[in-house]
């Protein structure tokens, strides 16, 4: 299925972007003024393959998994939180559980490497191994492993995807997971330990010096091959990574939009990215982290991000804050109405100064 | 009213703002994650007073007026498009029919200096002149009638303040109001009229070369004096920035928060900040413009702006799309719950590795 899946991913639908650009160059607007509004609706026309995009369910699909390398003290937040948080995920009472309501998305959470059984009702249960191996002295797990997690956050995808969602959005619980992504994007980039380490949650400037010396060993220990995601996964990953790039490729292969958080699920996105740059054109940058090398990463990526609130959460919280807009793209292109429509002088046809 | 409204606006309510934060720091999420979320909340306590402020009716609020300024060649448009997007504002076909139909917000449109009668049903007619003079040869407008259109705005909000709205937004229509705005931003910060002129709507480098030696006329004809608010406004300003300037005015008096938009409404926001400094507490800045001056705004009054998205159309746009992000701010500090309260292990008290 991993395959299939990277194999079923394809190009943007051209004839359907340029009506839709055809369509918004029309309207009671200055052609462009409406800025990335504009470019998000060509872009969900590319996706769907149709030029008026309907946006009408959406969900937020939370990976959680724990890491191994917590053992080298390099979160400041105890491993039992990783669990303790996915009830109030679902029960609606969390950073995600807020904003999802808000953004009226439905919260889906999957435990797909949590160090401990997870028995809470409503979590998907599709734990692949109980937390990774610690990255600073092995592999994060196997090459198998990596794509058994890559095919749950797949599964996960499609089941909403036939249930009617026609936007997805990405979340992350997992503490220490920071120190894998940042390894993620320091082998993709060819970055430093230093370059790619950020604060995370909390950490001071001595657990900042402890994590740059655990991301140098783990790549060093693992030489990941930069030309190889899965490589890349499985040795300096996690699991909720590979479940979050499975979500992200099973989205692009139904040409379901797919927006990205922050800094995990954008390690996740740099992963599948790699096993198929195609991928790209399916995915959406939400919010810039305020964690330092999410930038680097959108910037590997060529994305922009649209909404800058130093949040630094995860859990798909930028991700869902930013629906709104993906929807307004998609009611701009659908609501507004043309200068003939109206009847008004047309701003193109009487540049009258040019 | 001018005075006495300048005279109400107070500082932002300090006890409500400690419990707000306290509130927000015991929430499950490591402090300050939510970033410009938990800031809103934060100001939203401060300006209404209750540290658990409460978002549930929105209007944005839409001032019209022509510029005497376009006989000069500074916009690619024809003045007549003024008039004619009012009804699409109402009807809801323009950009800020189908954003304001997203945000759930009411549409309130003002004629507040339109160079021709306007007629249609539902636009508030509080016509102070038929359009400004032309600000290359002389001043705007009267210090009187700028006086007037900034009460027309304090009455218009006011009306809608009563009517329940706990959330405004400011929204702008006139075609040429890059020209006075860049002014209003000169003669603000100090800058050159080549610093602060921008491309507004499809202006090619010929216009913009005659933009930017209009600018530099009307500073040299008027002298604007910069510790003057109501003397810049009224000599290189314009009517419908009159009247956002008396919107954000009385937003503030009455304590309810309002949203910024592009580079006109921050215009407003300048000079109602030389009017009354103690009025930046209440103002919320949203989006960051595609027009160039836009940022040196922002940052003469120290706001950061939440959505990047290269708009540039004014209507209110970027301010209506960002009403999503202050309603997710309230929700934030009612709706999350604590480490107390949901029995999990306190990341404060638990810092393991600090």
């Amino acid at each position: 299925m991993f395959k299939s899946t990277i194999e079923a991913i394809g190009a943007l639908d051209q004839k359907a972007m340029e009506a839709a650009q055809a369509r918004l160059d029309s309207l009671i607007k200055p052609p462009g003024s409406l800025g990335v509004l504009e470019e998000l609706a060509v872009q969900l026309a590319g996706i769907t393959g149709n030029p008026q995009p309907v946006i009408n369910k959406k969900a937020v699909i939370i990976m959680a998994g724990d890491h191994g390398v917590v053992a080298e003290g390099i979160s400041v937040a105890p491993q039992e939180i990783t669990w303790q948080m996915l009830p109030t995920f679902l029960s609606g009472v969390a950073g995600i559980g807020v904003l999802a309501r808000h953004a009226g998305a439905r919260v889906v959470v999957v435990d797909v490497g949590v160090a401990v059984p997870v028995e809470t009702p409503g979590v998907l249960r599709r734990k692949v191994r109980s937390g990774t191996g610690n990255i600073a002295e092995g592999p994060a797990m196997t090459r198998d492993e990596a794509i058994a997690a890559i095919e749950a956050g797949i599964e996960v995808a499609r089941s909403e995807i036939e249930g009617g969602a026609n936007l997805l959005a990405t979340g992350d619980m997992g503490i220490g997971n920071t120190t894998p992504s940042s390894a993620i994007l320091a082998a993709c980039g060819g970055y430093s330990a230093q370059a790619v380490a950020g604060r995370g949650t909390l950490v001071n400037d001595e657990v900042l010096g402890r994590k740059i010396a655990v991301i140098g060993r783990a790549l060093a220990v693992n030489q990941p091959d930069p030309g190889d995601g899965l490589d890349i996964l499985a040795k300096v990953g996690g699991l909720e990574i590979a479940g979050l790039c499975g979500v992200i490729l099973g989205a692009a292969a139904s040409r379901v939009p797919v927006l990205l958080d922050g800094f995990i699920t954008t390690a996740a996105a740099l992963v599948a990215w790699k096993l198929q740059p195609k991928s790209k054109e399916f995915m959406i940058a939400s919010h810039l982290s305020g964690e330092q090398g999410h930038r680097m990463m959108l910037e590997l990526l060529g994305l922009t991000p649209m909404v800058h609130m130093k949040m630094r959460l995860g859990e798909g919280t930028g991700a869902v804050l930013a629906m709104h807009m993906v929807e307004a793209a998609t009611k701009i292109v659908r609501e507004m109405r043309s200068f003939a429509e109206t009847g008004m002088t047309n701003l193109e046809e009487d540049k009258i100064l040019k």
